[in-house]
Order: C-alpha cells, then structure tokens, then sequence
C-alpha cells in the first residue's frame, strides 16, 4: 500500500478549493483578473501560502485554465459519451452545450470563449492552452459529426468539419449574446438552427427530439 | 461664418489621435489595458494632457467604444449602404464584416467581440456602451434581411431576425476562431456557410455571387 503524505493530500485540497475560486473570477473578470493576493483574500488563507500553491502568476493562470477544462469536461463531454456514437452524441453535445453556457456552470459564460477572447492577441503559455482546449472541443464536435456521416446518419452531409463549424458558431453566439444583452432568447435561437441545420443534413427528427433538440 | 477656436481645434486633433490608437490596444489588450499614462507614451504627450483630455479611465474606455464605432460604421455599414436595399445589402455587410475582421481594421479582430466578451460580466456604462452596439449591429442585419423577406428576394425564410442571429453568429466565429487558432480557414467556412443559408432560404445565387459570396 502506498503510504499517503498529509502535507500533500491538505496541499492537493488547498490547490483545490483554490482553483474552484479562480476558474469563476476568470470567468467573469479575465484570467489578468487573477491575483494571488485576490484569491488567498477570497479564500482566507495567506498570500505566502496560496503564492506556494502555485509559484507565479502565469502558472496559476495555467493551473485555472486545465481546472476549467475538468469542469468542461465533467458538464459537456462526459454526458454526451452516455449517448451512442453518431447522430444522437452529436446532438447531446449541442444540447449539452448549451444547458453547460445558459445554467452558468462559470458565472460568466463560457470559460474558455472568455479566455480565448482575452488571449487570443497575447502570444504566450496561456493563450496555448486556451487555443489547444478550444481546437480539442472543436475536434470532438468534428469527429462526432464525422462518425453519423460515416454512419449514414446525416445524409446530406459531405463536409463533417463545416458542419461543426456551423454548429459551434450557433452555440458560441448564443453564450455571447445572451451574456452581453441580458437574454435568454439566444439559446432558443440557437437550438432551433442547431436542429434545423441538422434536419437540413437528414437527421431524423426522432434522434434530436430524444436527444433534447426538441422544437 | 463661425469663428475657429484654434485651441479646440488642436484639442480635437488630440483626441482624435490618442483615440486612433485608444481602439488599436483596446482591440489586443482588453479596454482594462487602456491607462492614460501608457497612451501618453505611446503618442509622446504628456500625461496631464491626456488626461485633461479624456478626464478619467472610464471616460477615455467610452470615448474609444465610441471612435471604435465610427470606424466600425467606415468599414462595414457605409460600404453596404452603397447596395440595392434587400438581399444584395445584406450579402454585402456579411462580406463586409469579413473583410473588416480578416484585414484586422483592429489589430486584435472585431473591436466588439473583443470588448463585449470583456465587459460582459462587468455592470457598468462601458458595458451598456458596448451592449447598445452590439445590439445596433445585430438589428442593422435583422433589418436589412427583412427587407428582403419583404422584397421577395428570400422566400424561404419566414423569420429574419432568426436568420440574422444565424448569419452574424458564423461571420463572429470566423474572427474568433481566426484569431485563437491562427489561421484564415475559418473566413472560408463562414463565407461558405453564410452563401449556403442564404441560397437555402431561397435568395438568388447571382445577387450573391455579384456582392462577394461566390463559392
């Protein structure tokens, strides 16, 4: 049996409640909206032992942005693996999509179109992660969309990555929209081009429907 | 005839030239990056006068919201004015709004994705500044693709404003994606996708391909 260090499980604990506190500031305020005086103060612990936590603020930026990436991964992509491959994942990861942007599992919005935002004209650490997390989501939705056109499930479809892109757009300006005008009529929007573009492609209407993209 | 004050007039000239690289940082490093005291060295003025001209930080980030729009209504609106009102305007503010987010008329893409998605979470004027554009941005579309569904130049579409939120969704995400991923694919595939719902929504190819959206 492996002996278990205290100092380190109470340091993964602290490192933990910190970022849970972090990933919802840099949500609403920026990942430069993070301090390590601002966290040790949200959190109640000491500057000296949060800075210990994580060493520089870069590498807390980079610390909040993979604790997002769990968060995201937990609220979007591990329900749409419960659905079958093809048509019926592709709509659950729309679906869920948009419940993850609108129920405000980041304060926020989205994490990552806010770090991709605030990032993407500072070259640097952070704006890799961001970048390379926002290709991987896209790639998801891509390969997803690939395998109900490998499937004959979306007929219609010559083009899985266009497809993809068409779809991610609709759920981003949703997220976008609703935080920026005070809305909820965004979401509507888009699920409704989510599930007419799908129609569109030859999805059957049973499989969105089940899958929650019900008119 | 009016009589020139020739220290308003430098005072104008002033402002005007802060502002013209007021957007231009704005635009890579967020409104929250503007500092009277950087712009004063940026244009090698003094920092008293950039702040006599501009008064505090939050009236020089409106100022800039505000030359930011103008620029804005230079590079997008004006162009697409030019056209026949109906479905040739609304093909040329799509390719417009393309052009202006790929030739980076703002070095970090379009001025308001950048700035909305960093005040959204943040009440305040600049944000209710940013949101009243954002909103007359959205609108100028929706009016503009009504006016085709009453021309009878798309008669598949039963809901312009349906369409705009549609089509101003895949023009946003070309300059998201562009910018976060480093590439120009993206412009092709809003371009693609923009071209196709419209077609699908029976607007004549022709118009299209004549206002810049040809395969």
């Amino acid at each position: 049996m492996e002996k278990i260090d205290g100092r380190r499980v109470r340091g993964d604990q602290s490192r933990r409640a910190v970022l849970q506190r972090a990933v919802q500031i840099a949500s609403t305020d920026g990942l430069e909206g993070l301090s390590i005086g601002r966290l040790a103060l949200e959190v109640s612990a000491s500057k000296s032992g949060v800075a210990t936590l994580f060493g520089s603020k870069e590498q807390l930026q980079l610390a909040t942005v993979e604790a997002a990436r769990t968060i995201f991964i937990e609220a979007v992509i591990a329900p749409a693996r419960g659905q079958a491959r093809g048509l019926a994942r592709v709509a659950a990861l729309a679906r869920g999509w948009l419940d993850y942007s609108s129920s405000r599992v980041f304060e926020g919005g989205c994490f990552f179109l806010a770090a991709a935002a605030e990032f993407d004209s500072r070259p640097g650490t952070v704006r890799d992660a961001v970048a390379a997390i926002m290709d991987e989501r896209d790639s998801y939705f891509a390969h997803a969309a690939a395998v109900a056109v490998e499937r004959g499930e979306l007929a219609g479809c010559d083009d899985a990555e266009q497809l993809a892109f068409e779809i991610t757009a609709l759920l981003d300006a949703a997220n976008s929209r609703s935080l920026i005008l005070g809305s909820e009529q965004p979401y509507a929007r888009a699920l409704a081009a989510v599930r007419s573009r799908l129609l569109h492609a030859g999805g059957d209407e049973a499989v969105l429907s089940a899958a929650g993209l019900s008119r």
